[in-house]
């Protein structure tokens, strides 16, 4: 059966990265009875552009069936535009702003646009750096700098460390760097010499042999590496090796790259911040 | 002067990471008054380790002032313990949900931290080879495949083809492939001949000449590549490059790299999607 589908628009003054976050998670809780297709429309700061914005969506209300609107537009002579559109409106900040003007007993200063950071300011500068850090010590190919590293992620090729390493630094402005736990490593039953030092913030991943083994037949089918009986020893290795250092790990099979990030965080201690 | 500090929970029975996007849109909009520490409480679905974070939550309230809440916990009798708390308590998906419900007159059937990608499902599996294909094309160094990206980014170097093609990659699961433009280029007055079949395609990066210089003299101080008069010919050469070879081109200077990867999707249209 396929369900009917609704229009979902997600208007901003930015670049609408919150409202579609949100609308998704809103949106989780419906996909049994819809299907949805969305149209971003981000950097909306004019009345003319949210007039044909408005456009579209009445003729989509009319002949088919009223979309849905979330907004994180502040201006509020555009919002008044849009609230009489024939979309169903969601103000998503709107309630919250509210709420917290009463409790906190002040007025809010309403900034178009202003979620993400300045290209001229240090925060920017610190999550450049932390990008080129993580690419240039992808895969254990560079040993120098580790002292700078905040996250060392270690386990066996193809177990999620690279996609994970790279999530940390582009959304939480980390230096990663990462190892793979190679076969000579489980002969010698100890950590590669360069990482040794700085145990403290190394965090494992691990990964089950049949899953390990699918992903590595993509890149090499029927090769000696992506087979079943190497996945299993290496993953079994790994795990012993990680169990016997004392290192903190997680199985990354059924996990997105988001809840492997917000584990390590979690578990390094990581989860704090001021702004 | 320094600003009154406000504690900020954010908690989650999934990563929190939709509600941590949402809590610094909002707060944004307060930060002329206070400044705020965020603590992230993900993975919380059971009633002993919400009551250890209330416990904490109403400590602060006592001994402080009451921390703000953002919570997208679905769980009933959790969110019933949490709103009983000592603090300001936003429950952000709670009003849209309504609306919504009434609005599509459907009851919402709310999942547990269920807004990411499951790791077996399809989506997952395109993002990471998106991933890897974005990190294997990047900076012109693999030149098969092309034809299988979704954008080409071109620009001089450091002008931050890299930091988009990964966010466009880990963010909307487009295989990303970038190339610098180099001197040579600008000589033959021809873009790399690699990418001259892909011209539709194809956007370009510039920057200020004098933001150029700045990037590049953290790398290689005191270097010809960093110097201004350097910086200057290159950038100029590219966007007469760009603008005789009809390239989408934007500046890359006082931008975010979502707001850049934002244009990237808005101009080759790539921001509608269905789920």
């Amino acid at each position: 059966m396929s369900l009917p589908q609704k229009t979902v628009f997600v208007i901003s003054d930015g670049t609408g990265i919150t409202a579609e976050t949100f609308s998704h998670s809103v949106l989780s809780q419906f996909t049994h009875a819809y299907s949805f297709k969305q149209v971003r429309e981000p950097f909306v700061t004019t009345v003319s552009k949210m007039k044909e914005i408005i456009e579209s969506i009445n003729e989509i209300a009319e002949k088919d069936s009223p979309p849905i609107i979330f907004s994180t537009i502040v201006d509020q002579e555009l919002v008044e535009h849009l609230r009489h559109s024939k979309g169903i409106f969601l103000d998503i900040f709107g309630a919250c702003v509210n709420t917290l003007e009463l409790s906190l007993q002040i007025r809010s200063k309403p900034t178009v646009g202003r979620s993400h950071l300045d290209a001229s300011s240090e925060s920017y500068h610190k999550r450049i750096e932390a990008i080129n850090f993580t690419l240039a010590h992808d895969d254990g190919q560079f040993i120098q700098g580790l002292q700078e590293a905040d996250v060392i992620l270690i386990g066996v090729s193809r177990s999620g460390k690279t996609p994970t390493s790279l999530y940390l630094a582009m959304q939480h402005s980390l230096k990663v760097a990462n190892f793979p736990l190679i076969p000579e490593d489980f002969e010698r039953g100890q950590l590669p010499k360069t990482i040794k030092p700085f145990k403290h913030k190394l965090f494992g991943l691990s990964i089950q042999p049949e899953r390990l083994s699918e992903i590595r037949s993509e890149r090499r089918p029927n090769s000696q590496y992506a087979s079943i009986e190497q996945c299993r020893h290496e993953v079994a290795e790994s795990e012993h090796l990680m169990r016997m250092q004392g290192i903190t790990w997680l199985s990354s099979t059924t996990k997105s790259i988001e809840e492997i990030a917000t584990t390590v965080l979690q578990i390094l201690k990581l989860n704090t911040k001021t702004y």
